[in-house]
């Protein structure tokens, strides 16, 4: 399992990237499921003396970080403070200036409301070489095994990605949801369980209608994972009756009645489809 | 290099998903680098019988299609007539009915601007099973390798993603350029440079200022990458000038500044940093 990078990995022009002792390498996990790793984060971590890593990163992943490294874990835990962001980069910087070779291992990809352009920036600043090797987004490959495309011609051809709170914790001050809102007939929300009524709020005063659909993921590609169906109008009291707990995705708009069809975890476990056409816009063409 | 899967992943929970004969597995590549293909993207060339794929798909994951199985191209070649959408979805329940193991192989993710929503509607439709393996999206992996990173704390806290053509090779009439623009500082188009005149117009009659930051990047995480740093007011020329083309991501937003310290392939050129706090932003604490 810990065998060297050339004895696992396939060929790559080039070869495999040497992490080189002093650098950090920004490692992008992916949502979840260790197989929506890269081959670039497995050469990583594979090569890691020590992996710094934050609460939504699985034990799967961590599996196959060496025996002989070091873990760290940088994330909330109990009821104590997790440490700043300040305190994960100085730790950063301090072990690569130790000669370790060092992975931050982040949960989704690191430049998706990840902090980790702020964390290469001061890296940089110190004069610390870095490499970031992106991962799948949580929005993105966590919703896909809810069988929902975040695009899909019928319906949309922009998607916002949101985050539901900012570094002190409420919805960003920033956010104009009415532009938001009229911009994109998708929303994809980050991070937003905690102010889903804010959020909700903000979206009908925006004109969205209380039908439209909603899909609240949580523990996206796990074996745990949950989807809970809903509407703007219902999301709030459905979600307190679900019982449902952070990390999730919230996905806003008609994308989200592809589920419908597209299930492909229910399929795999023999259900039939609910409905072959959900958007209600079949074409000669497309049914053939 | 086509070993069974076992002696070249490393465990996984549940063991590595099998490819059953008659199944389609559809799987985004990811934006060109093969290590950014996912470990579940591996498993599942190594599977295959025959693999169908576009041209966004560099020879470089080809390689990793066992000998074995069959290519299948289904994208634009010289100046041939592409497949149609509904030609490669037959093609593809034609080969699983005759109990084919199906990799449908495409470039980025196939959810975002990719119809792999389509595609694997009309599979079902026809009762053929299928998985969706997401792969990173050019959008946020292919401006991670020009060190861009989407969001970042102190631009924005959302993003758009916009197609920057429909299926007649337009720009998408639905699109509300002046809200778009309103509710994301940064925004991330997807097949844009054709139209990018266009674009560009749209954005400044939204109100988006000339010296706003552009970059475009074509062939993102290739060896042939090329990134081209411009503004809104000077984009067209800029583009016309440096003989770019496509495929290219362009992202709109001040984000394209942190390029400055965070050009990570520079760095490792052994390039300096060409500005340290890009954005003019800098706290004591992030400066330490």
């Amino acid at each position: 399992m810990n065998a060297k990078p050339d004895n696992v990995l396939p060929d790559i022009p080039g070869g495999w990237p040497v992490l080189e002792p002093g650098w950090v390498w920004l490692l992008g996990a992916g949502p979840g499921d260790p197989g929506l790793l890269t081959l670039h984060g497995l050469n990583a971590l594979r090569q890691a003396d020590v992996v710094v890593h934050d609460a939504l990163v699985g034990p799967e992943i961590l599996d196959w970080v060496p025996e002989r490294a070091e873990r760290i874990y940088a994330g909330k835990r109990g009821g104590k403070p997790s440490p700043t962001q300040r305190d994960i980069s100085l730790r950063l910087i301090e072990l690569a200036r130790a000669g370790r070779r060092v992975v931050r291992l982040k949960g989704g990809d690191p430049f998706v409301f990840g902090r980790g352009g702020e964390e290469a920036q001061t890296l940089i600043r110190h004069g610390v070489p870095f490499r970031i090797i992106p991962g799948i987004s949580a929005g993105i490959g966590g919703l896909a095994y809810a069988g929902i495309p975040v695009t899909h011609r019928d319906v949309n051809q922009s998607v916002t990605f949101v985050t539901g709170h900012d570094q002190s914790g409420e919805t960003p001050q920033s956010l104009d949801w009415k532009a938001i809102s009229a911009g994109s007939q998708v929303l994809v929300i980050y991070m937003g369980m905690k102010h889903i009524a804010e959020i909700v709020g903000h979206l009908r005063a925006a004109g969205r209608p209380a039908d439209e659909p909603v899909a609240i993921v949580t523990q996206a590609t796990m074996p745990d994972q949950q989807v809970l169906e809903t509407t703007l109008g219902r999301a709030v009291e459905d979600l307190a009756a679900a019982g449902l707990a952070p990390p999730a995705i919230i996905c806003v708009g008609r994308t989200v009645l592809m589920r419908r069809v597209l299930d492909w975890q229910a399929l795999a476990r023999g259900e039939a489809p609910r409905e072959l056409d959900p958007l209600g816009r079949d074409k000669p063409a497309a049914a053939s």
